[in-house]
């Protein structure tokens, strides 16, 4: 089925990785005969195809929609005017058994405590080990207040202003700076990687103003994927891919730009997009409201993709967490690196003419929203979503025309 | 450095993934220019190559022996005269620090929680749904009761002794059969796939024996490379890999078999052994203490590499309880999964003429010490040296031998 290691003469077939129908126990084999004769209730040998995913659900218990999309393909590959017999069932059933590890009813007992469940302590005891990683990248135009957030998020110096020096000009084009800093917090190190774009959207004209970012998105996915294939590679790859692109919008209480809308088009598809309006305080409550709808709109009416996207939608849990996120978007947040005194509590806040408008308190703006996603309780969601979709979409298309150009060249066509 | 997808006018130049002197904060970066100061003491502009393993360890805090060896590597690339300059310097340490999250002095201060401890559980929570994998192989003669340990191990009928059926004869050449069941344990499933090798060792001439063994633990190999270097690879490669091998060996009493050797000797380079002596309750304390140094002096003369092996020296905790289980190799053990009636209690043990064996009493036998290794503490581990270091060694060699066909005929020599 999956083509290999590229063919001269030492080519490898691979059937499968799929254990099969003779590896099974009398148990698990017993229980897929019992279900093909319940479905197969004029003994004709055959079962309906429609028929199959009840009896999946029936033996292996909840299946998740992407597991059954894969059954479907099973299926599909073996069904004769929608019918399948008693050996491509057992085939089916099979994969799909190998292929998880919800085994509903099949599942063995048993007679006592084994002492597996340490499993969890064991992963967690290598990571923290390691340390994490995590690359962040943020975009907007210039005095959006980028680096104060992300110094409120991280509680840290961890990105500079660059109005901090006077001196520094708008860059002419945009430039792209990533600075690292490792913190730690509860023996948990992280290293964080900021990476920021001044200059975009501040030209005149800023047509394809998005291209450097794109190029340098792609350039991470380039060098990983490099590092993947090389003979001799490193026991784990340095990832500067960008896990996360938080994308500033300005308050101006009217719709999406024309930038922003091309900005987000062009990047939805290699990295997770979070939008946030900046500088919330500009916003009365009736506004910040009207805009953060009419954003939807937009974003809704120009098919753009903002992370949370492909979600598993049978999972309770993360489905629930997926839509609160899904109304706070796009987070108005007010950044503030400096702590003010209300009551006799230190707070991180800006202090106004006529109040102090604190950060972290869910009633002013959505920073604590915003912080409890980014780090809280989505950045090991952040980070699987980039291997596993935008990763993996960039290697597919960058294979997919190597392989192309390599056949053009040697005039064969091995599928 | 990496060379990189298969070269035809696209070629990719992977020039590194580490970030670099330009990228540093300015905090870093004197750090890294007071430790240079500090050693260049006669202001040459250059320091003594020797002067860096401190120099890293001085500002970067603890660095195990691993990454030392690649500061080495880097040293030793730039090093001119045993000395090497500020520039060179400077990118050595950049290096080293991208490679690493253990900054020691240059870790940035936080101000306050941040959350992102929180990795841990976000961690175990994707692991946890996704459920957990092991695959175990077990090698030896018949009759050594390899079955009934490993049921005793698991604590479920995960493997059928092959005497049950009495009809069954012992095959003529060796057989290998796999099967899996899931397991679940306070919320953690495991997918378990037990692979047994009937016939080993059960012949007049048992030359060669061990080669559909090794042909099937490069197979799943295949398989995973297979899999992993296809265009539409699946999200997570089902895993056939042997995980760990436990041999059986006879309790003689003398000292390991020819047969013992050669297996060992042929398997110790693709897969994880543990050693084990079967129904060691056939041996007294003394013979079973003289016939375990015995074995271990075979080992060591073979140059056999049994696990736990190349794991971290520099880490205490880890140097311990690989110490531990060298001290106890080859384990001890003696099976059983019947439970018999001690005092008021249900143990697992064999009932004898002169008392009961308690299968999990550790005075009686290792079997409480083999199975917290296997599963309490080290699986994970097992998994990730089957990963990172079996399946790499596979890999590596494989995609040379290609790339020296693939250049035979072409003529080329692309390094």
């Amino acid at each position: 089925m999956s083509s290999s290691v590229p063919s001269n003469g030492s080519v490898l077939i691979a059937p499968s990785n799929f254990y099969n129908v003779q590896q099974l126990t009398t148990r698990q084999k017993e229980a897929f005969v019992r279900a093909f004769q319940e479905a197969d209730t004029n003994d004709a040998g055959l079962v309906a195809v429609s028929a199959i995913p009840n009896l999946v659900q029936q033996v292996l218990g909840s299946v998740s929609n992407h597991e059954m999309q894969e059954v479907q393909s099973r299926v599909d590959i073996r069904a004769h005017k929608g019918e399948v017999t008693f050996p491509d069932f057992m085939e089916i059933m099979t994969e799909t058994m190998s292929s998880t590890t919800q085994w509903g009813q099949l599942k063995t007992p048993l007679s006592g405590t084994v002492g597996f469940d340490s499993l969890q302590t064991q992963i967690t005891q290598k990571a923290l080990k390691r340390g994490f990683e995590f690359n962040l990248m943020v975009v907007g135009e210039s005095g959006m207040g980028k680096s104060t957030l992300v110094n409120t998020l991280f509680k840290a110096k961890v990105s500079r202003p660059s109005c901090m020096q006077v001196t520094t000009p708008i860059p002419s084009t945009v430039d792209i700076n990533a600075v690292s800093h490792v913190i730690e917090e509860k023996g948990v190190r992280l290293k964080l990687t900021i990476t920021d774009t001044p200059g975009f959207g501040d030209q005149i004209n800023n047509k394809d103003c998005w291209t450097p970012i794109v190029d340098y998105v792609n350039e991470q996915f380039e060098l990983y994927l490099a590092e993947e294939v090389s003979i001799n590679r490193k026991r784990f790859i340095p990832d500067s891919r960008i896990h996360c692109c938080l994308y500033f919008i300005q308050p101006s209480g009217h719709a999406l730009k024309p930038l922003d809308i091309e900005f987000m088009r062009h990047l939805h598809d290699c990295v997770n997009i979070v939008p946030v309006i900046a500088k919330a305080d500009t916003l009365t409550v009736e506004e910040r409201d009207s805009f953060k709808h009419r954003i939807r709109e937009d974003i809704k009416t120009h098919n753009i993709r903002i992370y949370p996207q492909g979600y598993d939608p049978e999972d309770e849990a993360e489905k629930a967490l997926a839509d609160a996120i899904d109304a706070l978007i796009p987070f108005g947040v007010v950044g503030s690196d400096r702590a003010i005194k209300v009551g006799n509590k230190d707070v991180y806040g800006r202090q106004t003419r006529w109040g102090v408008i604190e950060v972290e308190n869910r009633d002013h703006c959505e920073f604590s929203q915003l912080r409890d996603m980014l780090i809280k309780t989505h950045m090991q969601d952040l980070k699987e979503k980039t291997d596993k979709v935008h990763y993996e979409n960039f290697r597919r298309q960058r294979l997919q025309q190597h392989h192309e150009q390599a056949s053009k060249y040697t005039g064969e066509s091995n599928i």
